[in-house]
Formats: structure tokens, sequence, C-alpha cells
């Protein structure tokens, strides 16, 4: 068995961490690669890529990984999170598990947003949770929506979310947005601080093709995943859809997405 | 060509308009039924259920004849509702273009909704908006919440909606609930005034078997549609699912949902 | 000193509590009155209304005792309120500092409201929370709203709850409300599930004169602190101010209201 | 009478007007002084201050004048707003009623918010309707909240608005803050997207001392009325308090906050 072993590069302990679960999955005989952050790691053959984190460090691999379709390991450092199922100790169970073909693959929605500027694609990125299109300084931006390239409304506000059903449990509810089972195939429109009272946040089917446009001065920002920015300009476009692909989540100890909801909402 | 003609036999204009749609529509070479409310129509060889009248009117068809999957049409008399898209006037347009087949059909889920009493089927509901479990004088009410057998939280609060899309711009929304496209499956559990201040509705796939037990004292409440009203006792168990069938709208003038979206959601 | 004592005399538990308090407050050489709820307990010389109970508890108290402005001291029985501070171990401390004047006296606003019935007084009620107009059976309940005379709008939901800053922890904050410190002059009208989505809850001057008027069919209901009812009729009238008095609530440990305010608020 | 005209120098539109209503007002014997943005205009002899614009300009001017206690007349430009009562065709009218003594003067509480960096005072800055700290790119930002030195809580989210009961129809409202009646005296702690479900807008007494402390990283902005920005540096800290004057606004026409209150909160 070949494992791909991804950590935090931004936090020494998970290095410590990738170290140690190395030694022992060489120890069991597995083959170890680790993404160290220098050149693109190979993933022929890799049959798991292992990773060891909270959320962030997920949603990280998430966008660099989940197009190669190799099934991702969530392994949390403490604390609880909606995407890392297992603790380190719990590693060498669930590779017997694993091995014996005891898991299913969780398989979760991902977007793709591009911006386009003058007319040309001038950038895209990949999202797991949502992209957020958004003031940098507190002023009313207005920004028309478009799905299917139908004009729905002017969201004037903060900003305007567009999550995943992962990205439910994320930003998106932080401003309101509702909570979605996240295997299911849907994107959830959610307004920031929206001027405009009656608006509501919007659940639409997850093959709809979405679009923003910046009415901005160009004090505004696209973010993925609170990860990635890219500064916006006047009349920038920005489309937004499901990737071509889906985030397959390793699910070995097969908890149900309801099982410890509150806990795992807790939010103090 | 045979049509079924509901109107809402509370309110007399509708009555009056039903007759004069019925005459003009035997001139037209129609065959004519009218549910008169005394006995269940013969709906052999119905082509269209037209119904006079707001969403209120619509609901109560649905209900009724939903499961017979002719398709409904859902003429309104001046207000702009979410189901009933043309205008009387507009009536012999849409016949015209039914005939030469220029039309869709939208399917919108049901709901089935059981209570159980002391272990035995005690009432079965439909609706297409929404089944209600509230308390009838403001008070505490926990209302453990099962999503296939596994209790995810006791709601506390008012009560709990469980919605169809359908549902989501009728009292779902007045909860704080999200607006889901019509056509998707999904079902939307929205607290009423909950208790936990952390509690936010919940979007499922629209194949979930829900569960609520009334654990009050006898002052709650089951609600389809707000038009059927069914009064619960202590212990009593409520299952909510989608119906076997689907509602089965006409779309001739073949608006988008969210064509006028904002207008029709005024709601002032 | 002589001590007034009040328990919840649906919960046998603050019965026995009430007798071994009565029985130690005795033998401390204080005299002893209880209000065994047959007859209004002489209050005359009374230094304190000792309320052992949760904060349902001191509800009725204050309704009951406020206006005669004896200091009121929450004795809780386990679980942690707003209203009620100390426990029974700590009744001796508190006594002596008592004795000794370390203590102050918080003022709480009370309401009043009045049901006009066709033109004349039907019924008086009083309230530390708040006062609630509201559907029995989920209906869209049109009530409108005056200030001073003036109608500011149709409040079109569930209903409408007019609260104090004291009852802001309580439903209104359940259906959407701020919260306010305890201390202000200020009345809360927080809309239940309102159909109107841009309406939002409203904080008014204390000594502001509110009134509702019940536009629905006779299936609602007025309710004061989630405790007294009265149902209405179509065309009442609700008068809401301030009452003349003030529930005075001794404060001997001092603890701000804003300490442990999140532990508090929990409500999980 | 001596007035000063006051206007939006960055709207062409109101530059122009403003000329137009210095030669009428002259003509009709008033002394008129403009602010032409260069030098601070002198205020001696000054009955009123009349601001040409919407309520962005009322707010410049609230901020630059207020301190001086000459009395503030708003006029709109066609838009509603809650500042500016009059058009400009009412102004002779107006005038009139103030010669003759008809008017009142409503009284508005304002904001001033000090920044302390590395201990010293760094910025003082005025606010009419709300302080802002927030991010400026989307991220989680923890901001302890005290109030009279007392911690209260750390607010996690996108930032906290500190609003005047007449900024509650502005930001605040937007971010999910009640409505105050403007003239009451209290500040309304708003979080932004709180990541803490359960935190709710908090109203306090106007004489409270409230601070914040900035965790964040140095993305993070102060923001006055949405027009007045200074970048934050991690360790500041923010004093909101009520300033020691008061925004005196002239009342001719007289009409009550809540006259036609929803028309001027449509907010579509």
């Amino acid at each position: 068995m070949k494992i791909l072993l991804v950590n935090n590069r931004f936090k020494e302990n998970t290095e410590i961490m990738a170290q140690e679960v190395a030694k022992k999955l060489l120890s069991q005989g597995c083959r170890v690669e680790v993404d160290n952050g220098e050149a693109l790691p190979q993933l022929e053959d890799v049959d798991i890529i292992m990773v060891l984190g909270g959320d962030g460090t997920i949603l990280r691999a998430a966008r660099q990984y989940a197009r190669f379709k190799v099934p991702l390991l969530g392994v949390n450092m403490g604390t609880v999170g909606f995407l890392s199922h297992i603790k380190v100790e719990e590693i060498e169970t669930c590779l017997e598990k694993f091995v014996r073909g005891d898991y299913t693959v969780d398989e979760r929605m991902m977007l793709k947003a591009l911006v386009y500027r003058d007319g040309t694609l001038y950038k895209e990125l990949g999202a797991l949770n949502e992209v957020v299109v958004r003031t940098k300084v507190p002023r009313l931006l207005s920004l028309p929506l478009y799905i299917e390239r139908e004009k729905i409304a002017d969201y004037k506000g903060d900003g305007v979310i567009i999550a995943t059903p992962t990205g439910t449990t994320a930003y998106s509810l932080s401003a309101g947005g509702p909570v979605l089972e996240p295997e299911m195939e849907a994107l959830v429109i959610t307004p920031v601080s929206s001027y405009v009272l009656a608006r509501r946040p919007l659940v639409v089917r997850g093959d709809r093709v979405l679009a923003l446009k910046n009415t901005g001065n160009g004090e505004e920002i696209l973010c993925a995943d609170g990860q990635i920015n890219v500064d916006l300009l006047p009349g920038d476009e920005i489309i937004v859809q499901k990737a071509d692909y889906k985030l397959r989540l390793l699910n070995i100890k097969k908890p149900s997405f309801f099982h410890h909801f509150d806990e795992r909402l807790g939010r103090v």
C-alpha cells in the first residue's frame, strides 16, 4: 500500500507528527511519499492521501489533490472537525480496515470559479467550501447575480458567498445560511450583511452555472475557502459552477453526518 | 379535451368565475367537469385540472388530486402567486398551446405525514408546502428529531416545520428558512422560535424519512399546508417523508422560478 | 427580620426545601411567613420575599408581589438562571450581608397589558418578561401595531412579542430579538415568524404606550410570561405599557449582568 | 438669519443646487456662507447648517459640525432618507416656520472612537451611525469585547459593529441588528457574520464605555459611518463611547420616526 502524507507546513507540530507517522507506516510495510511542498508529489500508485491537521489543511489538500481521484483520509490533531474524522492513534486500525475493504467513500461536490477580466479568463480557482466576493472596506457593494445567464437580483451588501453542501457548516453558516447534508448536489447562495432585508439564502441545483459581476470600485476581493484571495477590478465577471471532479473522502469509521451534529456545530 | 374545473368554494367570486369559464370552455368544444365538493369527481379521461384561485386553492387541489397524475393548471384571480401562473384572460391561448404540445410539466415533491398514536397509525396527511408541529399556546416544546431512525437533536421552541422545496417560499421562509429551487428533491427542517440559538435550518435529501416525537402536554398541533389540523397527544410520533407521487404542474408560459423572483417574494 | 417564603407549589422538592429553609430561618431568629397559595400572605413588615425555584417561579412571584415593593431574593434549586442568583447554601451568608446593608437593589421594568373587548376593559395582566399575542393554530395573523396611537405597521405572521429588557433573554430572543441590559428602560417589539421578511425587532422608549388589534378569527391568544393565557376574540384591543411599579431584585452577590453572560445564555 | 450651506463635493448636481439655493436665500435676505471644503467655515452667528444631499452627506456634516451645536437641516435631493426630511422646494416654507419658532430639535447621540496603539492614543474618530472593526479579507477574526473594562466575550467572525440608535437603520440592520428609536440613549453591538451562532445583537446603556482589542494579523480596518477608514495593527485597542456632544437635527415638518417607517425601510 502506498500512502501520500500531507501536513500543514505552517504548523510545526504537524511536521513532526508527519515524520512519526511516516516512520510507523514504513515499519508496517507501507510505501510512503511526503508532500514536502517543493514539487508536486508523484501520485501514481498512491492508494490513500493521508492529511494530518484540521479542516483548514484538508481544504488545501482538497483543492490540490481532489482532481486525481485518490481517496483522502483526514487525521485530526486534537480538534474535532467536519472533515477529519480519525485520530492519530486510530491510523493503524483504519489502514487494516482499508485493506479489508471495510470502508466507504464519500463524494463531495467542489467548486470551480473563473474570473473574466475584459472578456478573457484571468484566473481559475477551485474550492471545497465556498467562493466569496466581498468588499475589503465596509461599503455597500451591489453584485448582480445571474443563474444560467438570467439575472436574478442585485445582491447589495458586504458581498455574496457561494457554498457547496460541505461549505454550509463554514462561512455560509455564520452569514445566516442553512446546513445541507454534505453529499447533496446543490449550491447555496448566501448574502453577507444584505442591505435588502428580504434577501434570504437561496439553494439551487448543483449543476447550475452562477455568475456575479463586480460593480464595485476595485476594493473587492474573491476568496476561495478563506485561503486563496484574488483582488478584483471593476467590471470583473466571476463564474461559479461545480468542478468536474469530486473530493473522495475515505470514510472508515462511517459516522453519519448527523452523528454528534450539535457538538460539532457548537461554535462557542 | 376534458377539463376538471376546481374553485375555492369559500370564495364566491371564484364560484361565479368557474361558471363563466365552464361556459366558455364548453363553447370551445371542451368537455368540462366541475368539482362541486359533493362527490369525488370522475377523473377518467381528464386532460387538465384547472384551478381557479390563489396559492391556497392550489394547495387544496394538490392534496386532493396530485395522486392521480393529471397535470394541474393554476389560474390566479388577481394576486400573483408562486403556483398559479396564468390569468383568466390567458386561458384560451394556454389551451391552444396545450393542444399543440407547447408546454412542459413541472414535477413538485409532496409530503406524506403519518401520525402514530400508541403504536398504531392514527392519521395520514398529504402536503405540498409543509407539515408543522407546533404548540397552540406559547410554551417551550421539546421535539426530538430523528433522521432515518437516528436521533439528531431535541428541537426546543415553538415547533418544527418540515417543508418541500415548493414550501420554502411559504411558512418556512417566515421562520428563517432558505429558499430552494422548487424542482429540487430535498426536505427542509426549519425550527420555529428555536430556544437553542445555534439551531439553524437543515436541508436533507428528499428521500430521507424524518420523525418527530411529541413530548408536550397535549396542547400541540400538527398542521399541513396551513389548512389541515390534527390535535396531538403526548407521545404521538409523526413520520414525515416524500409522498409516492408528485404534483404535476402545467407550465405553459414557462417562466423560470427566478423570473420576477424579488417581486413575487415581496411580502410587504 | 421577617421573610416571606415563596416556592413553586407545582414542584414537590421546592415544597420540602421551603420547610427546611423555614426551620433554619426560624432558628436564626427570623420571623417567617409562607406563601401557601391559599390566602394572600400578610406583607406588612416583610423585609425580604425569598423565592425558591427557577426563573419560572420568580416570574410568578414578580407578577404577584412586585407591586408591594418588598425586595425579592431568588434562590435557585440547581439550575442557573438570569433571575435567581444565589444557592440554598448561600442563604445564611446573604442574610448576614443584608443585615449589614451590604447589597444593592436592581430595579426591573414590568409590563401592564390591558385587553379591551367591545370598548370596555376585559382583562388586566402583569408581566416581567413579555406579553405575546399569537395564533393557536399556524395561520397568517395580521396585527396592526400602534405606538402612541400612531399606526406603525401590520405585523403579519404567527404573532408579536412585547418584551421588557429582562424578557429579552427569554422568548423574544428565540424569535430573533436582541439582548438588552436588564436595567434599561425600553420595550422590545419582536415579530414571531414574520411574513414580511424586512420586519425586524424594534426597540422603543420604555414609556411608550403600545397597542395591538386582533384582526384574527378568534383562534388567538394573549400570553403573559408564558404562564397566563387569555383567549382573544376578533376585534379585541390589547394595550401594553410599563407597569406603575418595578420589580425590586435583591442583588447581594452583585454579579454584573455580563458576568458569565455566554454560559448563562448557552441554551443548548 | 445666517445659513451655512453644505453640499456633497463629490456630486456635481449638489454643487449646482447649492449655488441656486444660495442665490435664493440671499434674495430672501439671509446671509449665506458656503462650505467650500477649503477652509473651516466661520460658524459664528450661523443659525442653521443646511445640508444638501442624501444621508451620506449628512453623516459627513454631522461628524464635522455637530460639536458646534448649531442645528442642522437636511435637504434631500430626491431619495428619501432617514436624516434629510425636506425637499428643495420646501426650503422657503421651512425657513418661515423656523423664524416663527415653529420647530423642534431632535438630539441624536454620536460616537467617539479612540484607537490606542502601543498604549498611546493613535487616532480619534467621530461617528453618527456606527463604528465598525472588520477584516479586509474574509478570515475568522476574534475580537474580545469589554464593557466597562469587564470582558464580555470574544466576538469571532467578520467583525463587530457598534451603532448609535440613529445607526440602527444602517449597516447594523443589514448585519441583523434591531431598530431603535433614534432619540434613545443606547449603544448597539452587532456582530458581523458571527462564527458563534448563539451570539446576538446586544443593546447597552448609552453611557457605557466599550472596548475591542484587535487580535488579528493586521488585515483589519476601523471604519466610521462607512466613510472614514483606519488600518489597524495587531494589538490595537479601540475604545468606543458616546461623544460629548449630540447632533442637533432641525425638525420642522415634525414627522415621527415611525411615520412611513416601512416605506423608508423598504431597502429593495
